[in-house]
Parts: structure tokens; sequence; C-alpha cells
């Protein structure tokens, strides 16, 4: 039996993202799980920021940030970073977060944060009352150490914290269950 | 050590969620992983969905679809909807997913999802060669089944799929590790 529950958005699971804005000197962590691809070519992401006034600020001034995915140890850092402002915290200091200056733009990237993009503001859209950022991904970064000998990502080293939306829980992966765009054929 | 890759949008973990365009008797499913919420008020999801021309056209024509969040026990059904065309195949005969008429809209659910949500096209945004829909929820349904004895979701028996990109993996949720909004307050 379905129960409506009222119009909620709740898609099930999402990433945990945090963006650094600003640069080297003068940058700020903010979480976000409204983040997503969204084309190929070039390889584009877009967050949806409401009003983070302080990272929103930097990011107009520099127009780069950085994407960072966080492993579920960094779980309670992460956290801090989506529920205090850049305004009151210096959230590299507060969380022990190391800055790694990034190649292409002056944002930096998270060391402790397994995978890194480093992105170029394209466009912002604004939706309704809250601006959508569009950025090109210039590179991407991933720890050597969570590869697999034969040099492919293993997942369970990266061990990406899962946000769970509605019900406002963090959650692990568990385990590779299949291989997309291959378990379908056999319905065939 | 971190390891340049080329730039790709590895943001871990995606959704895996069902769309279903058109209406109750010509209604076709596609599974899109590129897929946020967007803004809170209203609830509005955003879904990016490239050049999949048959669900394209029926989007177009009714104006309305509907996201369907699926357990890892249908994976194979839900990469089927991905791998292939509603031109070349009913989906619903094809997985044997169940239709459910909508009560807002004309397109219907898919009843073996345990998370659905009705949805008014609000808006297409081309973003590169990519169309970006965006949709406000009108009502969202929950599978009771999947509740607690208290009424709150209960993540581990919805069982969300899991989508990872770029290595292109299904994979399931893990456990629970921890409150949003609660665990980071111990950093201050």
């Amino acid at each position: 039996m379905k129960k409506a529950i009222g119009p909620k958005a709740m898609i099930l699971p999402l990433p945990a993202a945090l963006i650094v804005t600003g640069n080297f000197d003068h940058a700020n962590i903010v979480t976000i799980a409204w983040i997503s691809p969204l084309t190929s070519s070039p390889q584009t992401v877009g967050f949806s920021m409401g009003t983070r006034k302080h990272s929103y600020n930097l990011l107009k001034d520099t127009g780069t940030f950085t994407v960072n995915i966080p492993s579920a140890e960094i779980m309670k850092e992460v956290d801090f970073c989506g529920i205090n402002s850049g305004a009151e915290y210096d959230k590299f200091v507060q969380t022990g977060f190391t800055k790694v200056k990034s190649n292409h733009i002056d944002s930096p990237m998270i060391k402790e944060c397994p995978i890194n993009m480093e992105c170029k503001l394209v466009n912002e859209i604004q939706v309704g009352n809250t601006p959508l950022f569009l950025g090109e991904v210039l590179e991407t970064y991933v720890d050597g150490d969570k590869l697999t000998e034969t040099g492919h990502f293993d997942v369970s080293k990266i061990n990406p914290l899962v946000y769970c939306t509605t019900v406002r829980e963090y959650w692990t992966l568990g385990e590779k269950i299949g291989e997309a765009y291959q378990v379908g054929k056999q319905l065939k």
C-alpha cells in the first residue's frame, strides 16, 4: 500500500560532496548533496547552493571551485561543513583538513578526500529562488592507494559517504551487486 | 599521492532513478542517475536526459513525469530500462513492472519501486547540448511496509539501488553511521 507523504524530492541515495570556493588563502568549504553530473562532453557538474552567502560570494569572486568526494571516515567533518558558515569559522582549521594546491585553478582541493575535481564556473541559472551553478570539470584526481593493482578504481577503498535525504542520515555503501550496462541484458 | 585521471564528473554515489514519461496507455521508463533535488520551496527535481528521444518526445507531449526510486532487488530491470529504447520495447511488459495510476498527473508510477513522486515539468534548460528538465514534485508516496512502527522511513527496508559512476557499478547501501545536522556539532 502506497502512502502519500506530501511533496518531497525524496531521491535516495545522494552524495555528500564538499565544495571548496575561493582561493588558496581565502577558501571556504560547504557540504552539498544536491549535486549531479549534467553533461558528458564537456564533463559538467551542477549543484544547487541555496542561500550559502559566504560560499556564494567567494564563488563569484574566483569563478572556480573544487568538488571533493569524502569517505565515510570523515563524516563528522563533512557534517560540520554543512551546518556552519564560513563567515564564522575557518573550516579548514576547524576540521583539520589539509589544503592541496590545484593545478589549473586557484581554489584548493581537500587532501583528506579520495576524489577531487578542479572546476571552472561556466554558468549560473536561477531555479525559483535558488541558484544552480554549472561547472566544467578541468581535471579529476583519485588517491593512488584507492586504485586496484590493475589501475581500476576500487569503490570499497574509496568508501564514499552516502547521504539519505528526508530522513537526514549518513550511510556507508554495502557491496557491489552488478555491472551497469550489463546485468539488464539478461532480460532481453 | 593524488593521480590525475583526466576530467571526469566522478560524483559518488548517485541514485539510479526510473523516470516514467507519457500517459497511462503510452508510457516509457528510462533510468537516470543524473538527477538531484534542486529547490526546496517548491520541492523541485532536475534531471539530465541526453539524447533519449523516445522519452523526450513523451515528456514534451504530457508535460509530466514520475520519479520512481528502485530497490536493489530490481537491479536487472533498472539496468534494462537504461540500456534499451522505448521505441523498441514496451519496458513495462519486458520488465514485468506494474503501472499504478497517479492522482494528479497522467504519467503512471511503478508499483515495484518503494518511493514514487508525481512531477509536473516546469522548465527545460539547455546545458551545452543536453537538456536539463526541472519538475515540481506534486506528491510523494512511500510503500507502507517500508515505514517503521513509529511511522518513520526505514532506509534499510527501502534498500535503494546505488549507482557508482565512472566504474559503472551497482551497489547496495551498507549501514547507517550518523545523523546529519547532528554529528558535526561535536567539532565546535
